[in-house]
């Protein structure tokens, strides 16, 4: 496309793309845009080296006029979105590219790789979040996924309200809280459990979690608040009936007088088995491949459609909408969007209002996109924690509802408003 | 773990980790093994640089004893495992991991989130070439997963019998071969249907590839055969009824002429997809979605257990056999295991058979494990084109129950064999 577009002089035509997805996934209430953060180190950082020119040449993938244009390649142009934590609906322009059609269309792949993974494991971990209510929730899905897409899960999860991750490198990237407990293969190592909860309590201290079904729950129980003391940390359950096991496990360290150790439950754990654990005396869950696989959504169906060009490079050329027109479904709506959430006069959100052309007086103050890079300058840079309050806030704003697991329909309705001015 | 192994003296003790899983995804014939070559590298590269020694120290993570050790890691073991590209069953010990404890259990993350994820996809894969039969598979979703998963995903992807990538990323780091198309981005830049078509031959020549349902089909057809005439490579059908439409399309297609012009379709394909358009005259399949999320499997539950392990470094002293045992599910086998897989009287697996102790001599020579690792240095190395061989072979070798689309049982059983001897 970019070969083509050069040599036929449409390469440098102003374009605008925008970011939407047509549908959320099955039953699924909101969507929660998470990634931006990451698409801005990805479009800052996208150049082509040496080595990937050689292999472009080499290959004869593309024409020298190309190589040379790919070899100066920097973003120049300006884009907006949705804040990163910010809930997200069918149709919200969720991030807008604008620049040349050639500068524009390299950047498809990477933002929505990183877009529809990214928002797809923060809209699990909301719903666990949701699910768990105060309970801590320990991100533990890395051996589930793709190495490096782990620990942007983990990231994910934490904006979507995970509270700690047992991915170090997710720690080392992103400066998120990071946890351990320990394997069943630590206590396989020793020659007895008690050599493996003595060896664990020596190194890590009192406070440390301690595995108890390698061999028997109830021994192990046992076994545990001997070497450890009633000052042990936590005990952690990774098989059988959770629930159960649980209550057991509670009332035994309670008699045992470990009244204050903790009780952290894993084992393929996702919302609803989070949910039906409520009443149960679990301190803490631990999340892995449901987490990290988007809790049977793994990707969010985001696309990145061109909505208008101008014809020429000149600021000043209006821009036309354009749009895919043939039947067969896939169509979208042209033209640069705006969006804004109305509320109701409680505060609470009542719709998400996407239109082209001047924006209703009364909703100038509640418009969702904010600039994120500004002539090829990344300006919205924020702390990840920042982040994570933002994605609760907005969860909050929405009608009760939004927080059922149970399958529905998105929880507000998305309403298009046609203006007048396509500029 | 590892501080309180180095603490207690037990870090050193000999032992071996086998990776397997439980069972299948829900439904699934076989499994694929994929992803051998990437750990392959990533054991050989596995260090702790300055950095991430800083950050285990500053956040207190671990102590001096055991950043010391960090420093200086190296794996030095013996990693054994399935050929790259076999099939494999439930308890097929897909990877055996042997050295010390420490070197080892450091291992696990990495070496299961590579083979969960390319075994994933790798599986995917083998389900749809075998639905597409000898048409060719267009691996495109890079756009669909983790900017990095996705050039994993293209590697897999080719393993389990696609043909080509959409994905240069995948092409300049494994050497895959690439493809593309355009966009209806690339349509709407021009300002007429025509204008893009004669821009994209242009510059690509008659052979390429046009898309033809930004607006009309049947228009775009007949514009796109006047403007590269009946030399047109093909036409990309990317919405609608594909059954229909492609009927339509190669029916005009061959009225005007361009009888050699091949009909490549996309949009959301899955294997059923591509088995329903068997009798259609489609010419290639593009696949984005489902492939990178495994067909509704993303992940394949693997998991890497300690099966054995001695009472120190000693070569000599003798692996004593270990297993979780608690009630609950989850338990496992131990003992170092071996692996065949025994052939009916016409060459057909009929059984995965699992074992510990001798190998019976009948089943010697079709042993599945290969020494990948020894003493630390890789010693398997292979063409990526080798490994997509040996899966064809492998699939062809099955009961032809295998490529069945259906939800099914495994095609052979696993048999487990318990020798006397567990060294």
């Amino acid at each position: 496309m970019l070969q083509a577009a050069l040599k036929a002089g449409t390469a440098e035509r102003r374009s605008v793309f925008e970011v939407f997805t047509r549908r959320l996934p099955e039953g699924r209430r909101y969507g929660v845009v998470a990634g931006t953060g990451r698409v801005l180190d990805a479009v800052e950082n996208f150049r082509f080296d040496a080595d990937v020119l050689g292999f472009l040449r080499e290959g004869g993938i593309v024409d020298d006029e190309t190589l040379d244009w790919l070899a100066s390649y920097r973003f120049s142009g300006d884009i907006w979105g949705y804040p990163e934590g910010e809930v997200y609906f069918p149709g919200s322009p969720i991030m807008r590219v604008e620049g040349s059609f050639a500068e524009c269309v390299l950047l498809e792949t990477v933002i929505l790789s990183i877009l529809n993974h990214d928002s797809a494991i923060a809209a699990a971990a909301s719903r666990m979040s949701s699910a768990a209510g105060e309970r801590p929730l320990i991100e533990m899905g890395a051996r589930r996924t793709h190495e490096l897409a782990a620990v942007a899960a983990a990231r994910a999860a934490y904006v979507g309200g995970f509270t700690t991750t047992s991915d170090l490198a997710a720690g080392f990237r992103y400066g998120i809280p990071t946890v351990g407990t320990s394997a069943h293969a630590f206590t396989l190592l020793h020659d007895h459990e008690r050599d493996a909860f003595q060896a664990q309590v020596n190194s890590l201290g009192r406070g440390t979690t301690l595995l108890v079904d390698t061999y028997d729950v109830t021994e192990a129980v046992r076994t545990a608040v001997e070497v450890a003391g009633p000052e042990l940390g936590a005990v952690r359950i990774d098989s059988g009936d959770l629930l159960l096991v649980a209550y057991r496990v509670r009332q035994q360290l309670d008699e045992l007088g470990a009244t204050d150790t903790r009780i952290i439950v894993t084992s393929d754990l996702d919302e609803y088995a989070i949910a039906s654990l409520a009443a149960a005396p679990v301190d803490a869950y631990g999340v892995g491949t449901q987490l990290v696989t988007g809790s049977g959504h793994p990707t969010c169906s985001m696309v990145y459609k061109l909505v208008a060009r101008a014809e020429s490079a000149d600021l000043k050329a209006p821009l036309v909408p354009v749009a895919k027109k043939s039947s067969g479904g896939k169509t979208s709506i042209g033209g640069r969007k705006w969006a804004a959430r109305r509320l109701d006069e409680y505060g609470i959100a009542e719709a998400e209002v996407v239109g082209t052309g001047a924006v209703p007086g009364e909703l100038v103050d509640r418009q969702l996109l904010v600039e994120l890079v500004k002539a090829g300058e990344v300006v919205a840079r924020e702390p990840l924690d920042v982040v994570r309050d933002r994605h609760a806030a907005a969860r909050a704003n929405l009608p009760l509802s939004a927080t059922q697991l149970s399958r529905g329909e998105p929880v507000i309705p998305t309403e298009y408003v046609h203006g007048r001015s396509g500029s």
